[in-house]
């Protein structure tokens, strides 16, 4: 894809690419979370949020999950809860001209943290 | 569906489906505008929405379209826009105990406004 | 306020209170859950929230309380969370012509659940 | 600060900074896109989103900037609008370790476009 914004960006492109894998994994912590969910609408639901990431531009792929097992757990008095971070697992590839990245929301146990990171070709 | 909350509530049953139908318009436009979309992704946030309001409680019936034209005139550079309260309409039929009501979020011209409304039966 | 959408509704005006009562706090739940916090920027964001339910048609008063407890306790590796619903406590009164509804959304114990409901006046 | 999570990481110092300058921007966009607003609120809603993203790990500095003369001219029936992208202006600097980098949000009226990207120093 030819980029119109190119001349606003002073940095490499592999930067650029670092970039805008962040801005595509804020996003999606910060749209989704909140949407009431339960066993019934995970994959209707992930499916929405793979196909929302790739409309955004230098986006190549993108896997989206769900934990099945925090969902089931979590469920109360009205048989669903609201999606939070923590139980979100998703994974971009993105390609800025010559350049890709791989970049990771999970939970990471250690941290007690939902991380976003950039991960290894 | 028995509702464990309902000694909290001092109202009529119709006044609750009515405070119900209210919650989920309210929730709808507020969760879901700012999503990334084009042609290519609205059938499966559509069918995600819809999924999402379902699991909610007392919600009996849902419809949720995501006006095409919309999308089509305004994606601009990056062939792809957000969206926003004007392109959704979306119907809901809450029943609480014997009371069922009919919600609507749709575009009003005359209002140049994105109404949240009971319909009649 | 005079409304330029009544004729859109089949309702009594208690129940036009209530549904707008109800997309009040269907809006600031899914608007604001995810918002990066901690202790330091609580009060700007409980001004934030209730300035901005201000501005929407039939609100008359609003309160909005973050429990300082729960984000003092969970705040992570980073030294900050995000909002969820179980930390919120608002109270709003709506006014619909002669009618006036008082609506709560706030954690209930014993429902291990963030309930919005409408109290008694 | 001290980063927990660097081990994660397969970057180099400034494209991490990159990427948190992503992360904090698609979180701004996303997360408050859709409020409520009228020249009444804009203040505290600029002052809450400022303190907001200065709780996030690596945010150095922030400004936030809402355009009047948009929501002035587009304010409607009910007299408000929903925030939108296109009346943002946020910039940000972010340090990780010795890299600093000059991130921002603001609608470009050559592209028609609320662009995200990184400015010189």
């Amino acid at each position: 894809m030819q980029d119109p914004a190119q001349h606003y960006f002073k940095c490499t492109d592999r930067e650029r690419a670092a970039f805008e894998a962040g801005i595509k994994l804020g996003t999606i912590y910060h749209q989704y979370v909140g949407i009431p969910i339960n066993l019934t609408n995970l994959e209707s639901l992930e499916n929405a949020i793979r196909q929302s990431v790739l409309v955004q531009p230098f986006v190549k792929e993108a896997q989206v999950r769900i934990d099945r097992d925090i969902v089931n757990k979590r469920q109360g008095v009205y048989k669903y809860i609201t999606l939070s971070g923590d139980m979100m697992d998703v994974s971009l590839t993105i390609k800025y001209r010559e350049e890709e990245v791989k970049a990771r929301l999970r939970y990471v146990p250690d941290m007690d943290y939902p991380l976003m990171y950039l991960e290894g070709d």
